[in-house]
């Protein structure tokens, strides 16, 4: 076998056997694959596609190349939940304490953030002592005893997957609904829930911009959960605009936290139904009793004391949670209906003022962040405030429109 | 400006501008661009094609990249001829001498063969003492004396093409019809001359498998030419068979020298068509009386004689010409008509014998190679000879079905 003949096969748009599939993943991992061969294979996996049949080689070749954790010592049916990430996206934060208070174990790896989209480690980092880097004995021991715990990194889980995605963040071949959904789904898998929600966000300020793409997406993750024997179920939730009203890591917390008390909007009707969705695939009951039981969980105080337990459990102290005490107020020169908060452009800014990360060297600032006051569909009068900029930094140059559509 | 970006830009099918080819190639050739970024963007361009546009800035960056030779000091109209490579093709040995002898100045630079079709500066080198490394000093007064000189390099000439083609070979991303005829196009402008005649094999043995592909390349290249101010002809020759009967370094060097003396033929015939088209452009003539003017040359002794002036130039010793002594014939086991020899078979059967390279830094046998003796649409009995290798090593085993098809 020769690499340049598989470079070649997919350039001309033929499937690549499972054998050819890993000689050049695996070759790569190895390094008898060079890196300007392999970005060129998957640019032209990135035009071309790939099969079903390619697809679930490529996931089962992910899944291979490291451990495979495995969670069978925990009673209960597992509930993993993914979200492809989004702009404001504490959803995690949330769902764990209400679903694993309802006695759904809730085992969760998450990611740093990279690019306008923020990460869940990076936000539970910002609770002082918080320990995001368990052993995969302290992992189980966690979800054992309070039912829900999240780490960074547990095992050597899907190497792959990150030599990979480095080298796609660097070569224009992000957007492939192919291979996204084999990233997702190795680790996923790999992770050893045994059963997997998957939260597909459309929209500005998500990686899929439009709702035919989040279908494709959908469609093809449910797939590969399939030929890998796991329940897979996804929903697809709107990104153009934030998920919820603040942006930023201690900010997220903070709106989690507040979620958790029941302040009622679109970021607790969502959490709701995800948390519903997980109760009754675990428990095999209606989405309408599982939804009861998620609502109970939140206005009986039981949620929000398992958040509090499982930020004792890894080591935090909720009362070090600070943001940045020097503000600037957005104050609107319109007056108008706000038609659109536009994700992506707030996503970015907060990236700017220190909240996220441009590369995976940058070190971030919990304290920076964004609250915006206004929902869409509200009135809005010249001089209201539209948002808050927690900020290190107070010299900022803003134009309004380029983040608030008011009409 | 931004790799990533432009990468991305194509990889959805848009067209770059000037300032982001240059951004990207030159970003390259000067290393703030990666080689796993180049060969990305190179997949995307091979699966994506360019416009016209884009082609044309593409070859204008690759000409200033390097010098450009100033051909003006030698009197005349230069005429270029470059073909896309083949099997056997030894055609610049045999029309350099007719065309130069009829009083057409004839500067010619030449690569090195890679894979299955042979260079022309390879074939040289299996005369003894010859030089096929002038300065440009020695190339255009070398073409002011005798009209005829053929040189590896004179100059730093599209460094561009060189490391790109160098990336292409090894990431599958060769066979692109745009950067083909960039490539191609970019040395010719670079290497002076005032008209280009292009000679595009076609078939199973060329670069170009089909005739439309064949005719796209020739057509983008005139284009190419005309965006420069060149006049560029092109031809499409047929490349299923190979050129002639002789396939290797010194025996190409004898059979082209046998055609300047007369031996009629399919090789013949074109060599006589391709000189008249030169002379017919440089001199501005009918092609009728151009190819008078060319057999003339031939039947007079004066192309040999202007070959033997041109070998003794470069400091050449024809009597030094070498074959192996040792052969093996293949003898026919069938009987029937030949139908088709098989010429990228027989292409890659003389790589195999020492006669071509694999990699660049292999280094080749001049005196091996091969000797077809037989036309396609001749009768062949059982027994009799279809080809003699000229070989290093005996033990052979051969299936006399790879190369001819006999029915």
């Amino acid at each position: 076998m020769n690499i340049v003949d598989i470079i070649n096969k997919k350039r001309v748009k033929k499937s690549l056997t499972h054998e050819e599939l890993d000689y050049a993943f695996n070759g790569y991992l190895n390094g008898t694959v060079k890196d300007y061969q392999m970005s060129s294979l998957l640019m032209a996996i990135c035009i071309n596609g790939m099969t079903d049949e390619e697809i679930f080689d490529l996931t089962d070749i992910f899944i291979k190349s490291g451990d495979v954790l495995d969670l069978s010592s925990i009673p209960g049916i597992k509930v993993d939940k993914h979200s492809t990430g989004g702009v404001g996206d504490k959803v995690t934060l949330i769902i764990g304490p209400i679903v694993s208070s309802c006695g759904v174990p809730v085992p969760k790896m998450s990611g740093r953030g990279l690019g306008h989209t923020g990460g869940t480690i990076d936000k539970l980092e910002s609770i002082k002592g918080f320990n995001t880097n368990l052993t995969e004995e302290e992992f189980i021991n966690q979800i054992k005893k309070i039912g829900f715990a999240v780490t960074g990194q547990t095992k050597n889980l899907c190497p792959m997957d990150k030599v990979i995605y480095a080298l796609r963040d660097v070569t224009g071949t992000v957007a492939s609904i192919p291979l996204i959904a084999t990233s997702i789904m190795s680790k996923k898998i790999a992770g050893g829930a045994d059963k997997i929600l998957l939260d597909v966000k459309v929209g500005d300020g998500a990686l899929m911009k439009t709702r035919e793409d989040a279908e494709e997406l959908a469609s093809i993750m449910e797939r590969i959960g399939k030929a890998h024997h796991r329940d897979v179920k996804c929903e697809i939730t709107d990104m153009n605009i934030p998920l919820g009203h603040n942006i930023g890591n201690s900010l997220e917390v903070i709106e989690a936290m507040d979620t958790l008390h029941g302040r009622k909007g679109r970021l607790y009707d969502l959490c709701l139904d995800i948390s519903a969705e997980m109760i009754s695939l675990s428990k095999g009951i209606s989405l309408t009793e599982a939804k009861k039981e998620a609502e109970d969980a939140v206005t009986s105080g039981r949620a929000f004391n398992k958040f509090e337990e499982f930020v004792k459990a890894q080591g935090g102290d909720l009362s070090s949670l600070e943001v940045s005490t020097k503000t600037i107020d957005i104050i609107s020169n319109k007056e108008g209906t706000l038609k659109n908060i536009r994700a992506l452009a707030l996503g970015e800014l907060s990236v700017s003022l220190g909240a996220g990360r441009r590369t995976k060297e940058e070190s971030i600032d919990h304290t920076v962040g964004i609250v915006v006051h206004k929902d869409v569909g509200e009135h809005v009068n010249v001089g209201d405030k539209l948002a808050t900029l927690y900020v290190k930094d107070k010299n900022l140059e803003l134009n309004q429109d380029d983040y608030f559509e008011i009409d």
